[in-house]
């Protein structure tokens, strides 16, 4: 798409630190990292998020992060990575083109996880119904 | 794996709110939630970490995490959805059975991203060269 700041990055209109590609993902240093190494992982052909992602490009996207990460784990100096995706603006997803994040981990990097609840009674079954129902 | 306790909610040994499976996955709800709906997806197969999955149930993995998004969304009435994995101990990966969370989203729910930093000059073409040697 004309617009979209990832197809023209994976059209190299736009210059980046290319990490991996193939033919149908291509994979960059995000400029402003989380952690040295973080990498983007987007499809070439453009989705705007998850729900437009054919199912070859989403394995083609996970399949190059378990390349990249191990690559990140031999050559980084780290030992563990997290991967996220945080599919539409609810989720404050930042660029109107599904990617994937891959994040390289030290023990003690202060990344924390976000907090946990609980179900009060009923709560987990009503959720569980609800979610089920549409699957 | 015997000892696994993901192994034994596959097997249905330990009971869990089961959202979803097919031959290779199974989705349960995490019950202690990020947000109402928060779902973990596994393979059936024993693997520790990523390393130790195949591609197959890594695509079986994404494919269904797409599927239970949607129904988040559909079912739950929440507008987006964040997924992440944790892989190794350096990356706080809390159960030695790779694991997909997916988390229902909505604007304002305080789920912040990581801070990000930036490169000094040269940092990033260091980076890159060390991580693409090992792809």
């Amino acid at each position: 798409m004309e617009d979209c700041v990832f197809c023209r990055i994976a059209a190299e209109e736009i210059s980046s630190y290319k990490v991996y590609e193939d033919d149908k993902i291509k994979a960059f240093l995000d400029i402003l990292p989380i952690s040295p190494g973080h990498t983007i992982v987007i499809p070439k052909e453009h989705a705007a998020d998850v729900e437009d992602l054919t199912d070859e490009a989403l394995c083609a996207m996970t399949i190059a992060m378990k390349k990249i990460g191990k690559a990140m784990m031999e050559g980084l100096g780290v030992k563990g990575y997290s991967i996220f995706l945080d599919n539409k603006d609810a989720a404050n997803q930042h660029v109107a083109h599904a990617h994937f994040h891959v994040v390289p981990r030290k023990e003690g990097d202060g990344l924390g996880r976000w907090p946990q609840g609980g179900y009060e009674e009923g709560e987990a079954e009503d959720t569980l119904k609800k979610l089920t129902a549409k699957l």
